[in-house]
């Protein structure tokens, strides 16, 4: 099962707002259905609040996944979720991109809160 | 005929708002008129509604446009209405890009409700 | 001289709005000044009204000014019109991109009606 | 020294709004504290008013930095006034991006009027 | 230490707006927990205000960093920090890309004043 | 089936050795098993000898595998053993490469007679 | 563990000599040091001898590297092996590259047999 | 009629070998079946003899097959044998590229003596 | 100074020849003239003798250049020479690709041994 | 006129050969017919002999072009001759590649002694 009892976070250390954006180009799981894996990046967005998700302890909560049988939504939504309690960001987004399977490539996005007019252009 | 059958939808499995895009490069369908093949990537993107399409059944979909002798335009816009009525989205979106004719190739779009206003950013 | 009785067009098959583009990457005109030919790309895009170009004619009607002597203002401004006037779309926008002389490339935009909201997402 | 006796315009040829862009990709001054050159690109876009400014003309102008010592930013800002004073158009933009030295390349923007809403989609 | 005193200012060489830019693809600093070196770009955006940042003293200036140990997040807020009390910008963005560590990379913006309309169009 | 019968040739225009290659990048045909259509490019190389194959015919021989079951390797070697059969070339070469099956995409390639020593530097 | 018995065959359809390649960008192992997983892609290329190793039989042996702990020259080695085992090539080549790990990326070749010539040229 | 009186030629300006190679990606001329446009990139690579074409000329040459109907394998071999008798080169290689009808690109190569060995690492 | 006292190295998996390539593209050392930092990219290949250098090992003794004042051409030299002594490979070959000072980039080889055949196929 | 005396060299470091490339994006000087300057690309690899040009005397060498009237062709041998003259090395190439003029961008290179046979694959 993914664990959330992996994610560690630090205090964020300026009050001045940050945007801040990890990319993870090594994500796998596995279809629930056929039993195949999935291969996908994973992007995470967020204007923290009182604290940030430390890099280390994402990597190791990104890599539970590996061999849970989960759907693309399912896999996004979880991320928003474990990230937004674990951390109270005033704004977060999940980006997920699947290679693909029968010649379709799929992705999937989930927010919370609203996002901060400065993103578009940083 | 392109086969509306064939689609089977799942139920959306959050009631947080989700953004889907699926993009298939292998779309081909027949020119109405010369019977040569047309080649094409359609893209559609969607923020479901009650429920979403399955994906395996949205190949099986596409490919029954194989031998439809049938317009750009047309194609646009048989999607666009073959999938808000068997998902009701919120909002959805379909793009189809043409390798060309005679040396000028198009893109058409065709939508269904309003265009999210996190869809740009994600 | 550019001949716009070689235009054809077909009804709008839906009235559902679509947005549509054609790109011509083999556009060639003539430099009036110099004589030499110049090369671009024109692209159109537009929200259709009653009727849509029919592709073939279009093509037709760029190869009429292959020996043009025309200035690149004129191309964009004229393709603009004829277009207009052939089509009566809700919307239509004329890009020229030239492959430049003396160093120097240019891209040339003439418009008509109000760009539609949902292109820029599209 | 720049030479604005070089720049000739002609007519804008219709009333009718167009938007226009040069690129030159060729451009050289020299850097006025070390002697060595500096190389970069310089673009135009601009909203005519009563007149264009002519090609060739724009071509032998951007030549006539060649051996003077200038800064980016007077660059930048020279060639802004010089065209706005020749063309009097409704709006222009001049971006100058620069190969850099020292590890570090730069991009300058100088602005006349107001951006036309229908720039960023052309 | 990372060190503002190498940090000098030229006054600003028109009283018309500019917008600025300066890229540098080859800054390092030491992770402070691991002390294994960090590779980034760091991009620096602003509109001046009475004077602008000397491109030699940046360049040196990024250089301080080198055998600092320091996080992703504060090496972006101690530059936006830095830049803004040298320079009195009125607007200014930081924005760092990392090669990232433990097949995830990063990027994170810090940002003074409101981003000028102009911008994402130059 | 696939049809030789559609391919027509023209006498090589002249003694002094030429080679020639064609690109098809819209070739569809059927996997045998699934019966899920294959999508991918076909390549032909050739020093032609008294014949050349037409251009027009190869493409409507290429279409006439749209809807034939069959095997890469020998969609490969039946187009080999067709144009050697119609053109008598000095040599040929034929490459298709496959956008692929479960995550894994594929080229093969077959020849005819010995790779004329200039191909490689043209 | 690595599983051969999953490996398949099927007669080679023709004397005529073929070059095949399969390339799979989907293969991930474990490190067996760290725990940590390893991705990467794995290139095939052979002249088949009396058969030639089925499609999806290759990716269900791929996909039991999954979560074996293995270095990367072994995994190269590992599949030279069973593939030479399994199909009896004229020639085989096993290519694999790494993402990498602590910013170096690698790639291991092996191969069994003397390189066809026609190959570099294909 | 394609012009051979067009060209140029001035003296090779030094004994000591030199390879030579020029681009011209604004060919155009005329399908001599269908009377439609052809549109490619001619390149001419060779060791000069005792003279070397004149770049202008070159370009004016080009020019003359812009309303001429003629094959792309003429097309070839008539710019080898013109080139070939205008500077009585040690060798000479034309390529052409061409964007295609009917969804195939073809490119064609024609030489004249033997290929240097110092090209291909040039 | 660099400090191969870092360098690990494990026994060679296999008696079957393999080919390795590690790229190591976070390389900086510092200039001894100017003392600024130059940033490369290292690239080492061979074909391993009785042993391998280890990766972790060999990160260390790259990050070991950090601060040490070496040009381009010694840097090649020194690490061609610390891993043939560790290793004792059949072929080894060292290449620095540099960013480059005063708009000069540079890329220097440094060999041991005879290339294998294979290498420029794999 | 290109000054000779400005290149410096340094004694090669060490005796087991090294191939060295530097490449040089901003070259400028100016066509002696039309006084219109020209842009290009410098290289230079070698094999050194006794000594290796300094980069910095590389760097001005090559300014001193700037305001010469020269053809490619000369631009071309006299980089070769001057060079050859002041390093003696074993193994020199000269290429320039040009932006062009009229529509035709030109390469020409130029040699001295024999090709290393390990340049190919470096």
């Amino acid at each position: 099962m993914p664990d959330t009892s992996l994610l560690d976070t630090f205090p964020t250390p300026t009050e001045t707002p940050l945007l801040i954006e990890h990319v993870n180009e090594e994500f796998t799981s596995v279809c629930p259905v056929t039993g195949h894996p999935d291969f996908g990046t994973v992007t995470i967005r967020f204007e923290p609040g009182p604290s940030c998700v430390e890099l280390k302890s994402l990597k190791l909560y990104f890599q539970s996944f590996r061999n849970e049988g989960i759907y693309y939504e399912a896999v996004t939504d979880r991320i928003r979720d474990d990230l937004v309690e674990c951390m109270k960001p005033h704004w977060l987004q999940v980006v997920t991109q699947w290679r693909g399977r029968g010649g379709i490539r799929s992705r999937i996005v989930a927010g919370h809160g609203k996002v901060p007019s400065d993103w578009a252009r940083g």
